[in-house]
Parts: structure tokens; sequence; C-alpha cells
């Protein structure tokens, strides 16, 4: 099931290998009843209420259910209640308001929430999902007002929910972490690939290794060869995870996890991204740790040892092999060592 | 450096290891200059214009500012200027304005707002950050007619950004990611913990590993054991995480990533959470893995194969180090397997 797809053995006893495994065949039909199930593989499907709905703006109802399982509109005519919100049932006995219905007149928009709680409290729904675009948040404080609570924000619209049983929440929280991404890029003469940030703050002067967030909805390979290209110029496959770490209040009250992905350079010449990085070179790997900083960092320290050891063979980290999943029907990645 | 804490061997050829390991001492003072910054390690703290200064309500001044590095407070004294909001400068030449100053009246934090970003805007500030507590949701639309953006928002606030350069916002994105976690529990009979849940879905019927989301700021292997306790009653402790999925798109525009541990059981009977669990077992693993759902579920299956591979010791996934990062200051864990 799981085979290599590229591999060739450079002269510094590093195997590069294109360990991001393909799976033979796209085995699950895409729009099968589990693509609404939240958590994937081994997950809880009843702590989830919400669908993979995207939401946002300037898509018809037919784009929206356009590659999604929508179990039954829940949309009220204008005959039988003229005051109702537009809806849709989810799989779990829940409904989502159509952000793009709402009554532009804040009164309006009270007197259809509140009627529209009142039909589905008597239909025994459970969780209701209102998402409200940026262009009418006159209509936030009517919908806190009437109860709902704040679940998760993006530019552009702020989501909110309702709890309708009389008893614990299991609505999922929002969402809590960040993706980082770090790349460890070393040539055959055992230079690595590092940067100099554009960096207000006290680390300033230090060189590191690039890194980044990753972007919505991007897998972590390629988050890392993307932000490698942006701050260098440096063209890279990804080879494999070699660790993360996972850290807590690092904004407000979110967390990150940090990715160091081992990647294999395909071109050498360095173009820095003038806005974020003053300089970026390749760097005799003793130099770059050699700075006073590792000496005190035990963390980057540890994670940049790690990586001599993959690049000396003498340790092998995560890679990732796309599979597809009976709960949601898609492919997706599963990060596990050689097996 | 990594030294293994606890370590002892079942009959089962299992190695059963506390692989939680613990760093000698807490070399690096907790309030040095680098607490500020934002992704730990290997990071880009350029990219990351916010404090981890913990905003919820009820806290003093002085509160807020323990344990953290306050660059400077930014506070306007009443007799230089009544309309301007308390605010401190944070380390990115941004400003984060103290949410509980915020006056009550929509008129005068209409001009209060204005009259601070003009004089922020004057004193060549960069990134904004304005949490509104939901009893003062009124205020939300005149914030957005401002200028501002949402950023993200937790039960109980939402936080929204101003970037006041005339280049492209480097503010970090919201949160984009749930962490799961799946804990594989295996006794010396070579039998599985496995939990079926109340799931309104059509996955229901089916055993599984028991899963769940990680609390607020609680680490991979807590969130595990945690979940197998209170799902099933049984005591654990952590071994190794031996493969993690990669899901986008689970709950409207989020992602998640699903973390699945090796746990050893301390105890083996079995107390089910009635609210979201219909049973559970001791089950011997062929019996679950003979489950027609995974002959077709091709992630599920691989990442139980996996477990019983680490079980009959032919894998080994990534334990958890505890160190601390010179960036932040702070003691964390960094994930990485046996070197």
């Amino acid at each position: 099931m799981a085979a290599v797809v590229d591999a060739c053995q450079l002269g510094t006893g590093f195997y590069f290998q294109r360990l991001i495994e393909e799976p033979r065949s796209s085995f699950w039909p895409k729009n099968c009843s589990f693509q609404w199930l939240s958590k994937g593989f081994l997950s809880k499907p009843t702590v989830l209420k919400s669908s993979p709905l995207p939401f946002h703006g300037g898509m018809s109802y037919v784009q929206k259910k356009k590659g999604f399982h929508v179990l039954s509109p829940n949309i009220s005519s204008p005959s039988t209640a003229v005051e109702s919100l537009e809806a849709w049932d989810d799989e779990y006995d829940g409904v989502i308001i159509n952000p793009e219905s709402l009554p532009s007149s804040a009164n309006a928009f009270a007197s259809a929430l509140r009627a529209s709680l009142s039909h589905w409290k008597l239909k025994g729904k459970k969780g209701v999902w209102l998402q409200i675009l940026e262009e009418q948040s006159d209509l936030v404080p009517i919908a806190i007002q009437e109860g709902f609570n704040y679940h998760h924000a993006e530019s552009g619209y702020v989501m909110l929910t309702y709890w309708i049983p009389n008893e614990p929440c299991l609505l999922p929280a929002s969402p809590s972490h960040q993706i980082g991404v770090a790349g460890f890029v070393i040539n055959d003469k055992k230079q690595v690939l590092v940067v100099k940030e554009k960096c207000p703050c006290s680390c300033s002067g230090l060189w590191k290794l690039p890194t980044g967030y990753i972007n919505k909805s991007e897998d972590i390979f390629d988050g890392a060869t993307r932000e490698v290209k942006e701050e260098t110029g440096v063209d890279t496959i990804f080879l494999e995870m070699v660790a993360f770490r996972h850290a807590h209040l690092v904004a407000f009250e979110t967390s990150d996890l940090l990715f160091v992905c081992m990647l294999k350079p395909l071109s050498y010449e360095i173009t820095i991204d003038e806005k974020e990085i003053q300089d970026a070179k390749w760097m005799p790997i003793d130099e770059l740790l050699g700075q006073p900083f590792y000496q005190e960092d035990h963390m980057s320290k540890k994670a940049i040892e790690i990586c001599i050891a993959a690049y000396d063979n003498r340790y092998s980290g995560f890679i990732a092999h796309q599979l597809v999943s009976k709960f949601d029907g898609q492919l997706s990645y599963l990060y596990y060592d050689r097996i």
C-alpha cells in the first residue's frame, strides 16, 4: 500500500526520498453519506454538530449544495411563516441558518429569529448555527440578546451558535490552533538554508530556519515548501516531518503546533522576500548551531540536532501517506513512520 | 538530555515506557524579553503581532500584567484626551485595547475609537487588537464601521483587528485547526479498549477507539488519557504518538489534526460516560479490525495496524520531551522519535 514514489541517494549519506505517498486509487465515492461527519477516522461524530458547508457570501443555494450532502432543506415558504429564517437541517439534529437570507432590518431579524427558535424547539432541534456576514454586523447584538454565543470568526464573518436542549452543549469548540512549519533544507556541502528576518523584536540578527504558518486547508508539506520558496526563492520537495512542538498561549488564548520538515533542495540560488526577510544564505551547519542563541535555546537546538540525525540517516520521522477515510469520503494525509 | 523516566516490559513483548520526558531544570527565566514572541522556536516573530495577554473579563490591570512582559502602558490620562481608549503597546509596534475600559455608550465608543486610531496612526503604530466582550456586543457594528475586521471569537467575546499601514496586513490569521486525539489502549490479552458512540449518524453501531478534542491549552497526551478516562473510566498513561491525520473542511472552513496515541492501561474496569457513549468493552484486536467498516476505511485500518506494530515492538512513533524555548521562555513539548 505504501510505496515510495521516488528515491535517490546523494553522496553525503543522506537518502532523499519523495515520501509523500499516493493511494493506488480513489476507491471511495466522494459524495457518500459519511461526508458530513466531522473528525475523520476514529473520530467522535456526536461531538461535532456542524456541516462543512462553505458559507461565504456570493454563492447560490445550488452552489452551496455542490459536493455536500444536505440532508433536507428546512426552508419556510413565504406563505406559511413569513417571519421564519431560511435554514437547512444538519445530520446531528441541528439547523444551519442561511446567512444570505437574513433580513436586513434589525427588527425583522429579531422577530424572525425568535419565531424560528420557537419552531425549532418544538421540532426537537439541538444546535443552531448562525453566520453573520460583516456587512450585517448590526444583527450581532440582536443574536447575542436572543441567547446566541460567539463560536468563531474570520475576516468577513462571525459565527454564532445556540444550543436548544436543556443539557450541556455538545457543539464543538472554536478552532484553537494555528499550524506553523519550519523547513530544514541542506545541500550536499552540509550547508543549511537559513534566513535572517526583518523583526523588531529581541531575536533580530539570528540566522534561523525559514518558517511560517500554513494557509487555510493547506497540507503541512505544501506549507513547508511554499514558505521556503517564498522566503528564499529555493525550490524543494518534502521528505519527512521530523518533529513538532506544541505550544500554548502564543497569541491571546490560542495554541500552535510547529512542524519541522526535512526538505530536499531542487535549486540553490537565493532570492529573498524583501517584505519579511532581511537576508538568506547557505550556512555551514556548525556555524548555524554555533550562534549563542542555540546554546541557550534547548528547543531549537534539539530540533536541529534531530534534522542532522535524519540527514546522517540515523533517524526517521513521519512521512505523509494519502488515504481515503470512509468517515468523510475524503482523501487526506496520514503521517507515520516507515513500517 | 532525553532520559526515559520509567520503563517496564510486559510479557507480551510490548515495551511500556512512560515516554513523557522532563527537562533537567527550568533554566530559562519565565519573564525574559522573549516571552511575547509568537511561534516559539524557529518561528517567524514578524508575522505574529499579538501578545499572549489573557484578556478575559474580571481581571485588574495588575493581574493582566502578571507573568507577562508588558512593554509600556499606553494609557491616556483623563486630563490629556478624555475620548481616547486605554491600550497597551505590544512588541510589534501594535496596540492592544483594554476591553474592560470600553465606554458603554455606543456614541462615546465611536468617538473614542476614531480619536485613538488617529493618534496611533500619527505614532506609526501598525496592528490594533480590539476585544469586545459579549455584554458589549452593541459596539461590534461600530468597530466594523470604523474599518475593523473580525479576527477570531470564542464563547464570551469577539476579537477584531485593524491594520494601520498602507501595506499588506501582517497580523496572523485566526486559529484554523481543532486538535483531536484517539487512544489505543491494549491489555496483555491483546484486547483493545473500544467504544460504541451515541451517534445519530451513519457510523452508529461501530466499535472504535475512544476519541475526542483536546481542551484549551491542553497537551496532546493529557487530552488522550483524559478522553479515555471520561468515556470508559479506564486509567492510562501515554506511551507514544504513533500517527496523525490531517483533514480539511471538517466543520465549515476549519481543519483538524487527529493524533493517535498509544496508551498503557493502569486499570481495566469499564464505567461508561452515558451522555456520549452507548457501550464500551475490551475487544480482541482481530474482532475490531474484522468489522466490515475497516475493510473499506483504509485510513482507520492503517492507523490501527500501526498501533499493532507498535504493540509488537516493530514500530516506534514520537514521544513527548518537555523543553524550554528561548523564544517564549516557556516549557513546552517537542514530539520526536527516539534518537
